[in-house]
């Protein structure tokens, strides 16, 4: 094993076990704190070791922050290096490649493909790079050149704006790390319909793929619908459902440069006439428009996280019961509503529990005839899956 | 309002509340159940009443039964007759007629589609009732009168051999109720495979469509690859994934009736050359491929219920950790593992817990890729869907 590398101890009551069945985590309240660890620089690798002194596993440290290790690879794995990391890329790669028939996709997905704290979305010949852990910022060239070796791809961003970052004292300085940045947005193939990526622009919005099955299962009940798309952002179900046979999609967002992205996609995609858009508060938009009578075939509503913390939990699920109950009401009799949630802390049952009452609030009765989470280019370290943080839930009203 | 119709009163204490906010069930202990009320028929239709004798739904009411009553519309809505149920059979038909291409498809999935204790699978021009509940038995010509005007369809059989038949005191006598048994094996299209049902023979082994959605996922994972579909039944996952290009199927049941009509179907299908098979207990046959050095790319375990209750929800993990271990190990590095469990009691949670745990005991990590749960074709009535009873996860080891 490798000697030169320093050395982190759990404390006597710490759960070494947890860390022997895959536990990905140390807490900072977990390792033997004294003047040396604490002068660990932020980033190092390192090697943590039971109470016994056995060595446990190659960890990144971050002294600064709650999570103090991220587990990397077996003790006696040495520091990664750029074959280290090839090695993890293309793992990954792999299944995305046999997932997928165009390279647009979620690459890496942090402790789950073997890179903890790492977000790579890839974009044709663009990967935009989110190293939202320390150990990762400062191996950020080793990462990149076997980005680059091993999926060929062209032009390599650094974007800082994680709110982890935050967590781990980072800076949130985007940067260009190989090539250069798409000077107009990237048209991205998703299910058939065509989006417009801005992953560079002063009004950065990107593209997420995360909800590409729920998306798809919407399209299963469009044909010929009038969908309205509340919460769009660059018209995720809305340009899909066009893509599917929609007769209209109506998109509601109160950002401005994603509606314009919207409607760039569905010009790019040949439905701009049967799109259109509302800008403005989703829940007053909403509003305005049961006063006006309006209903739709299927509403699918995709708001931001509005329980991102235990503390918001309340008042998030809240805003999500309202959401549900402003929604129903636009739905006619017999119609579709989609009701997502990328709220960590919010879980499924009593996301669906807000929903449902919501609807019941509404005076609508629903079966629920879909449950959809984030797709396979999001996969989870089994020991972090009760935070599957995208639920989607799909009723007939 | 028909005053014709028997009165049934809950309780003071019982939750009228729950009754108004849809709730579908009301047990025998939440029910004034003096002596005329015992009387009652059991598949009377009642009207329930709450303490203060307002009325609150109309019910199916089996005294014999743990569910006293079953909600099955508004107060005044009057006894069933076809009209009604044709209603309500064309509202679900709307949906799988949405969903799917080809009339084969769960028609009635019980509550959720408004006919509680009711489910009726569609197989081309035959439908297979399974009257679950005293209220459908005794209204089943007029269920029967109205499937056949709704869908058309030329055959309709009576599939009394749920153990739901049991809890309300109903026989498990089968019956032709219109047209003629099928006297060969249906051939069932699903994902593109063929299926072979058998829904009348001797060894009736009938078809499952719940799995769709998951076969439909394994197909993405099974191009070039090798797959062993164990607990197979009919072919289940091993003929889905030779309609999408694998280059073997290998399928281990305990059935050689399931067994033969798996062959058919491969036969059916064209692709016997890449199809074999395994008759034996599941945990043998696992073994002895281990103890060959037997290795796949895709292995798939779908077992039946090992924790259909409370009571068995112990022992029912410990099988299900043990399916995930025997199974690891015969997954090539870098392959991937399904594992799915039929058990109400098992819930997502503790499903996964338990197959992670059994990854782990083999000695393998694994991360967690995809997560499904029955078609929509088996909606779920929003108060009852925390009994969700399908789960599938798909690990890449």
């Amino acid at each position: 094993m490798s000697t030169d590398l320093p050395v982190i101890r759990l404390k006597p009551k710490a759960n070494a076990r947890a860390i022997r069945h895959g536990a990905p985590w140390v807490y900072d309240n977990e390792v033997v704190t004294d003047r040396r660890t604490k002068n660990i620089a932020p980033g190092s690798v390192a090697v943590l070791e039971d109470e016994e002194r056995q060595p446990l596993a190659l960890v990144g440290v971050n002294p600064n922050s709650r999570i103090f290790a991220r587990v990397l690879d077996r003790a006696d794995a040495g520091a990664p290096d750029t074959a280290w990391f090839a090695e993890r890329i293309g793992k990954a790669l792999g299944l995305r490649e046999r997932l997928f028939d165009a390279p647009f996709y979620r690459l890496i997905h942090a402790e789950a493909d073997g890179l903890p704290g790492v977000v790579i979305d890839r974009f044709g010949d663009t990967c935009v790079v989110q190293p939202n852990a320390a150990w990762a910022e400062v191996l950020l060239d080793e990462m990149v050149a076997a980005l680059v070796e091993v999926t060929g791809c062209a032009n390599v961003l650094k974007s800082a704006s994680g709110r982890a970052r935050g967590l781990e004292g980072l800076d949130d300085q985007d940067a260009v790390l190989t090539g250069a940045a798409p000077e107009t947005p990237v048209a991205v193939p998703m299910n058939g319909a065509t989006y417009m990526a801005d992953l560079t622009g002063g009004q950065k919005t990107g593209l997420f793929y995360d909800q590409r099955p729920n998306h798809a299962f919407a399209q299963r009940l469009v044909a010929g619908a009038r969908v309205l798309d509340v919460f769009s952002h660059v018209g995720g179900f809305g340009l899909a459902a066009l893509a599917a046979g929609a007769e209209s999609a109506l998109c509601v967002d109160g950002s401005q440069p994603a509606l314009d992205l919207a409607a760039q996609g569905a010009e790019a995609q040949g439905v701009s006439e049967r799109f259109s858009v509302r800008k403005g508060d989703a829940f007053d938009v909403m509003t305005k428009l049961a006063e006006e009578g309006e209903t739709f075939d299927v509403v699918i509503c995709d708001p931001p996280a509005f329980a991102p913390s235990k503390q918001a939990l309340e008042a998030g699920l809240r805003a999500y019961e309202r959401v549900a109950q402003r929604a129903s009401a636009l739905v006619r009799e017999g119609g579709y509503l989609g009701l997502c949630s990328c709220s960590h802390a919010a879980d499924l049952s009593k996301f669906r529990q807000a929903s449902t009452r919501g609807i019941g609030r509404a005076g609508r009765r629903g079966t629920l005839i879909h449950t959809g989470f984030a797709g396979p280019d999001h996969p989870m370290h089994p020991q972090l899956a009760e935070s599957g943080y995208l639920k989607a839930l799909f009723y007939r009203l």
